[in-house]
């Protein structure tokens, strides 16, 4: 049982820091599986580049595995930084999270450049114990 | 009470992350009334172009309202990312916290720009249960 | 004793951050005796710019004192900016915390700019109850 309330914070302020460390680890290696594994399997994912949302854990692989492949030809490197992450409990047991999000890209003997400044929003929910996202809407700082 | 003093330092680290999260999300969004909330009444904010703190919510208020015009004006987001924090708790219920700040401005169709590179060095102090910011001093590290 | 294991993982991501922070601090002021001193006595770092990893606190002293004695006469800053840390305490004790780590360098007068964007592989280890580096391996996004 919890301690207290600010007990309950702190873990899990830390577990979804912890929780998006890892998923943005497998995303950035190109980890299609195990990054589509951190969402539920009918996950959403609205990025703001598509029409449409990404549904289920079938599209976001087969998204990732497109995207991990066009990286790889361009020699380039990308890094999904969430920074400034607010945690806030819903009493249905829903996790909100918003994110300040930097997509760092770096080609093969280049600079880094900070490519895409992002806002990102995201429901998480909990299965077996473990955290995952089960929608997820990004928008782009140069897109208001 | 506090289980020891590891408990102690998670849930107020965690705290004090959870609230620069809400701190500077709505500081971007221009929410004058609601971040001015998060200082103290008499708070002060020690920017480095200004060669005076801005002391006291209504000044805070002013100030921000000011800014978020300019940026609306300009066409552009700024987004205040706050890294690295320690968090060292004082005898005297204040809390010491000094953090890494990036400064990232993204103008409408451009490409996100690392504007400036700050320290900012706060005492925070709980009221009500919710910490707030008493005395911030940034420092830029472009003017040592 | 822990209350739990979330307790554990929020004690330990809470302590690893504030870690982490309190270290880079150090070393982007130019302390070499209180940055080597968060690693353990024989400490290795192995930058990638470096063919043969770091190793001992003598040698992180004097590596140190030449890169702050560097960036003075360059009259430049840098900041050592780790994220998305995943941490994972290991049976034997040790933990493996992996982040992204971004330096960002600012020259007098000068814009920020994001220098290098890398990947920092710590072991990390308790000595006399507090956290030090026993092993770093740091790898460029630029060459992979």
């Amino acid at each position: 049982m919890a301690v207290g309330t600010e007990t309950n914070l702190a873990e899990l302020y830390s577990e979804v820091r912890n929780f998006y460390g890892r998923h943005m680890q497998l995303l950035d290696a190109g980890d299609p599986e195990g990054w589509a594994n951190t969402f539920t399997e009918d996950g959403s994912f609205a990025p703001p580049s598509l029409p449409e949302p990404v549904r289920g854990r079938e599209n976001l692989i087969a998204g990732l595995r497109k995207s991990a492949a066009d990286l790889a030809e361009n020699g380039e490197v990308h890094r999904h930084c969430m920074l400034m992450t607010t945690v806030t409990p819903r009493g249905d047991g829903t996790i909100v999270a918003t994110s300040y999000t930097q997509i760092i890209s770096t080609a093969r003997g280049g600079e880094p450049r900070l490519h895409l400044m992002c806002v990102c929003r995201d429901i998480l929910v909990r299965e077996d114990g473990e955290l995952k996202v089960r929608e997820r809407v990004v928008t782009r700082d140069d897109r208001p």
